[in-house]
């Protein structure tokens, strides 16, 4: 199976507590990484993960709240003492480049790569991201600003190839890509063989939905309907359920219920308030409803 | 004797490593706490070592590279969302207001508290900072850009009162403060009390020297002459010594040769260059020549 991990750099939420990191992630794709938000220290826990710069070309951002993107600044900077050359791609809700670009200027007068900036508009899902193996599309929230999610979704791989059967009916080597991608082979005599004696279907592709600051949003439960691995934010728990709609926010068991709702195969809460010293009680809130929950740590690697 | 402690945030130099956080120490004088330097993750440092974000009024700079400053934007926004209302005084060479401000302004539009820079010419010795208990003198230092390091100095205390000699005499509580401040008494029948029976000394006022990002400047000698803790960067150990001499930076034995030529009383080490995954090399070449040398590591308190 081709690599589809998740790191969690930070999980806490705006203000600063003894055990979280502000939000920060990483996804692995087949070792190209790819950087989601980037809170304060992001670099830093991005070191302690043993992950490498140079595979890191993308990153993306929810929204532009200092805790989700605060760690741009020593992250751009350090590219730069590195000496990197590739380009840099931050994409984002409208606004950044205007609020970053002079502070950035200023701290890196020569700039060894390019960092280019793509904006967005955050109301529909928008496909932001194409390659050979994976795309990402923004998934709409609401928050007290702009704010999306991102769907990280594989593309389906081709068939694998049955070795000893191609063997057997010693099917040409120019054959191959047309028999991965479904087509059946025709014999030099005539003889149709069936795609399904040639090869052994792929995995099916993996889905990772990243649902960031938002109030609580049962319709999301469309446009996350069976991914494998879905975090989403679970700032308070059920008691605090009128301080989450204020703050636009969302509680562990409405999260649960989401995940339930939308058949996930699994569940990640964290951007955790500073308010909970113990956070088994939001762990216990979301399970309940939905037994396959994850809580979020800083350092935890998942396979997608 | 009164508080006058040292806190170390951050040790660490540009490139981030698992080992450290960037630049930034607290100094806690009788309870007032002053921030020296200001590096990505400052904020959670702060948190982590139980300090108290009330008690923080002034922050000083030694320079406007972004490993000692990248932090401001998280401590600011933090102290705004906790509603601060009193100013914040932040001490820097010329161009940071510049620098920051436009990005301020957009992740903070309401602030609850004012932010008010002070900036100063590096080139002299400048008293940059002056309460009932403490100065704080800048130290010209010479680094790739305008940088200085801060002399904290506490001033005189009054004499401690002896109560019972006070009592013996049946001096009058109004001449308490003359007493303290050295005068002799005068009893009514005309007898001089010289001063010394009458109170003790108070302890001698204490200095922290914080040397930030420099070449070796051996001339710092004449400022820095007997301090009681003096802390300097020791980025290489003397084997990068030509390295040292291009980024601008010192090396651990010439760190030591300053502090022993100055007469220090106490040597921390800190600034530590990414390449040494061991710093006992740095602690070793350092010690060797001057034996009371501490190696900074974060979360570390030291009595100046």
């Amino acid at each position: 199976m081709e690599k589809f991990e998740l790191y969690i750099l930070g999980c806490g939420s705006a203000l600063p507590t003894t055990r979280h990191f502000p939000t920060s992630q990483v996804v692995n794709v087949r070792d190209k990484l790819f950087m989601i938000d980037c809170g304060e220290g992001a670099q830093l826990q991005f070191r302690k993960a043993r992950l490498k710069f140079s595979r890191l070309n993308h990153i993306f951002l929810s929204h532009l709240h200092g805790d989700h993107c605060f760690g741009l600044f020593g992250l751009i900077s350090t590219l730069n003492l590195l000496g990197r050359t590739a380009d840099l791609h931050i994409h984002s809700p409208r606004g950044l480049e205007d609020a970053f670009r002079s502070t950035l200027e200023f701290f890196n007068h020569q700039m060894t790569y390019k960092v280019f900036f793509h904006e967005f508009d955050t109301r529909e899902p928008l496909l932001i991201y194409d390659d050979r193996s994976l795309t990402v599309t923004t998934i709409p929230l609401q928050h007290r600003m702009p704010c999306c999610g991102f769907m990280f979704a594989e593309k389906p791989s081709p068939n694998h190839i049955i070795r000893d059967m191609v063997d057997f009916y010693q099917v040409p080597v120019y054959e191959l890509n047309r028999i991965k991608n479904g087509a059946d082979f025709i014999t030099p005599e005539g003889e149709v063989i069936p795609n399904t004696r040639l090869t052994r279907p792929a995995d099916p592709p993996r889905r990772y939905a990243y649902c960031s600051d938002t109030i609580y949003l049962p319709e999301l439960v469309e446009q996350l309907r069976g991914v494998d691995l879905l975090f989403h934010e679970a700032t308070f728990t059920d008691d605090a359920l009128s301080r989450a709609k204020e703050t636009f926010h969302t509680t562990a068991s409405q999260a649960a219920t989401l995940a339930r709702n939308a058949d996930v195969k699994r569940l990640l809460i964290g951007h955790f308030s500073a308010r909970y010293e113990d956070e088994n009680v939001l762990y216990t809130e979301a399970s309940d409803i939905f037994p396959n929950t994850v809580l979020a740590k800083e350092m935890l690697c998942l396979q997608v």
